[in-house]
């Protein structure tokens, strides 16, 4: 099996961490970064203060593959990713001719201020990032993906920029449900684990209706292993007594 | 102003950060801790990996006033949540027998098998935290608060441990909500925000049934300090030609 090729997620804004916000952002993005074998190994949600941002992106930039934000883009006082970000990578931030363009196009004659082209600031080398919705691009610089907090605009950058993503060997993964208590499973699964040590074996207790149950996840690169390893699984279901009421 | 009394939340998972569990204790926890009046610096959303958890429990631990966990206090191998906060804080990890009574007053004979019995594992000294639905429990050790990742048990545990809690001044809000554009409001809204340096105003656009407009949000611990600030925004907007479309 390959390194496996790794990613962080950085949300930013105080608006997430009030609680006024709630962040869907971190979900749509684990998600699709997995399905595209590239496994987000951390996540961090930090707030509009300048020396957080650049010492978090500097971190992030230098230990992962691959960084992705959101939020803190916009045209008003609290935007403050891009001068963090370029400060971060040790780039000069400038006024970015190629976004300067998207926006005298999207804007009616007088309305482009100030504050708007801010939003066509980014650090010196940026590659821009589609933004089919309200215009103002995100960007690309080194292994720094910049999007937007609104979430339909995230998930359209993501859209955007996906195909620039270098994928690992796409991880698959099988879900086994059972009635049996997790304490009950827990002895017998962590003995599959230890055999299958290439497979990664995840355990989640549910309430459903009104009835406790547990999702067995076998996840992992190799099919054929994922297949052995379920029949594992099912075989201890059985031993136990226990029904097999899911299995996707 | 006294100095805010803050927060880190540490959601533990390979599920989250695979993206096939939607957190929501973050969104819960963070919007509770601010009523509160508790602030919330950072989230950190971390892989089951033993170095990790240490490392960022340990950190957490002494940069926040509180730290609070969800995630890997279960029976099975991937709760490995409770080891690891024992090494991070330098304690041994004990039986507790507090703990083991609760286990051994729910389960039937018999049922309380070697994995459910490591639910009553904890670092020396803590202080556990009721469990009302799957009874066992969480706990407290330090500055640290140890809850289970299922949401409705987590809710259910914050609620029973927040009286241990000191809370800081409770953070008002104002929102004040127009139809102008992110941009137009952008350079008095700066302005604005630098005459009133003790309140935190946030610029949030929204898009709602087809229409876009901007949530100004006014932050703080004085009420007449954000009743003023609310005056000199309602202002703004009315100078620019806006709507109040909301005010809360």
């Amino acid at each position: 099996m390959s390194e496996p090729i790794t990613a962080c997620i950085l949300i930013i804004g105080n608006e997430i961490l009030s609680g006024r916000t709630k962040d869907v952002n971190l979900g749509y993005l684990s998600e699709e970064l997995t399905k595209l074998g590239i496994t987000v190994r951390e996540a961090r949600v930090i707030p509009d203060i300048a020396k957080t941002i650049v010492e978090t992106v500097k971190y992030a930039s230098g230990t992962f593959d691959y960084v992705f934000t959101t939020g803190g883009i916009g045209p008003t006082h609290d935007d403050i990713t891009s001068e963090c970000v370029a400060r971060a990578l040790g780039r000069d931030l400038i006024q970015n001719p190629e976004a300067v363009a998207i926006l005298e196009d999207h804007y009616e004659e007088g309305q482009l201020n100030a504050a708007r082209l801010r939003m066509a600031n980014t650090p010196k080398g940026a590659i821009l990032i589609e933004n089919p919705i309200s215009k103002a691009p995100g960007y690309q610089i080194d292994n720094v993906f910049i999007m937007a907090g609104v979430p339909r605009i995230a998930k359209a950058m993501f859209e955007n920029l996906k195909d620039r993503l270098e994928g690992g060997e796409p991880v698959q993964s099988l879900t086994i449900s059972t009635n049996l208590g997790e304490g009950i499973v827990a002895a017998k699964l962590g003995k599959i684990q230890q055999d299958h040590s290439d497979l990664e074996i995840g355990s989640y207790p549910y309430f459903r209706n009104g009835k406790a149950g547990v999702s067995l996840v076998i996840r992992g690169t190799n099919q054929r292993r994922i297949d052995a390893c379920s029949v594992n699984i099912k075989e201890m279901i059985a031993s136990l007594d226990g029904n097999i009421i899911l299995s996707s």
